[in-house]
């Protein structure tokens, strides 16, 4: 054989966008409890080698599994990063020695997005710390963490582009059309005006208003809507343009 | 160690796309002079295991180097294929044996496309026969090559849709509107109208028309134009909408 042929453990890394109240695109980072007296930078994106009888999409759905409790999750493959000294620190190789107690000397890692209502109640099952940072205010992330972090905003604004209704795996079940237009304005590459938008908006027959108004705020109360899958799927009407 | 993590060779398998003269997509497939006794099935995507110090791109761009001679080509990854079956065949794993000199019982691929004029000679440093075969003539392929060509059609749409001028990738130098035109419209997910398309294409300042039209040709002979990639890059107008 010739040995210069990588053979190599694989993993899985999931970036799991969540909008908070104040309109933020946000990520999900995990923590263990050994890992606590450590650094801050033990802060990590939720991943896991993947079994010897394991697809990389179920690994994924697996880890996904394993932070939010919730079995079936809105996933999409982004990226292999593979560069040979991505798992070279000897920080990361400490921790990779105690989590699999093996010395692993390269690693290449398969990237997914997925999309989580930041009001999810989390039951992990592996993790002890879930938390929710904004994308302005990610830490210092081990082995390319915070690379696969910036790819992963590019790919969700291609993801928003070819299939709007994503956006809704985001959103509470109620929202307001200015939620929604923050959220869009946010994620997509293209600006909109928001007059055109509720135009837009009001044209989909898949986004149905509600009896309901906002209570409590200091603006004007905004009407509650509500996205109707059944509606959409029946019409197909897919992007924004 | 916990064995049921995997622990594995990885690979890369490239499509590559070509437009040939008949306005009919093509993609490359490989066949080296030992496997020409066996069944025709050996024709394969060209791909490689990486090397222990190599990057995914960097394998890529290693065997588009070894089938076309070319240094660098237009890539873009797409896919990890990782099914635990997909290498189970016992003619794959007699295939890889030979190939590799090794035992392999899994192997997880990263998939790329690749744009390629037809025209092309190709310097293959590794394959003795490097063939195009239309998309619709593609016969069984090892692996799950067969699913990555279908995937990669899919792929392919998609860049066309977000990326308009990688299309100048696969035509001629020169090339007439109708044959822009068929390539957009076998390559783009929507419809649109021939005399749309004279409009928006004569809008775009980067498709140069040139002194000198078609010969030898039945119907009424049609004038070239040139793809000029510096008033594009200044222009930067991205998609046909």
């Amino acid at each position: 054989m010739n040995y210069n042929f990588i053979h190599t453990y694989v993993s899985v890394d999931c970036v799991v966008f969540g909008f908070d109240k104040e309109n933020r695109l946000n990520i999900l980072l995990v923590l263990k409890n050994r890992d606590k007296a450590q650094m801050e930078k033990q802060r990590r994106l939720p991943g896991s080698l993947i079994l010897s009888d394991e697809d990389v999409d179920d690994a994924a759905q697996r880890v996904l599994h394993e932070i939010t409790g919730i079995k079936k999750m809105v996933l999409k493959q982004f990226r292999c990063f593979a560069d040979p000294n991505r798992a070279s620190d000897p920080e990361d190789a400490k921790w990779m020695e105690e989590e699999y107690k093996s010395s692993i000397d390269r690693i290449i890692t398969v990237a997914y997005l997925s999309l989580c209502r930041i009001d999810q109640k989390m039951n992990s099952t592996k993790y002890d710390t879930v938390d929710w940072f904004p994308i302005d205010k990610i830490p210092n992330l081990p082995f390319d963490h915070n690379l696969i972090v910036k790819e992963s905003l590019i790919e969700i604004r291609k993801w928003i582009e070819s299939d709007f209704t994503i956006i809704f795996e985001l959103l509470p079940k109620k929202f307001t059309i200015r939620q929604l237009y923050q959220l869009y304005n946010d994620l997509s590459e293209r600006y909109i005006d928001i007059k055109n938008f509720h135009k837009k908006i009001a044209s989909f027959n898949y986004i149905i208003p509600l009896d309901e108004m906002e209570t409590n705020v200091s603006h004007r109360a905004a009407r509650y809507y509500k996205f109707d899958a059944k509606v959409y799927k029946k019409n197909n009407t897919k992007l924004i343009k």
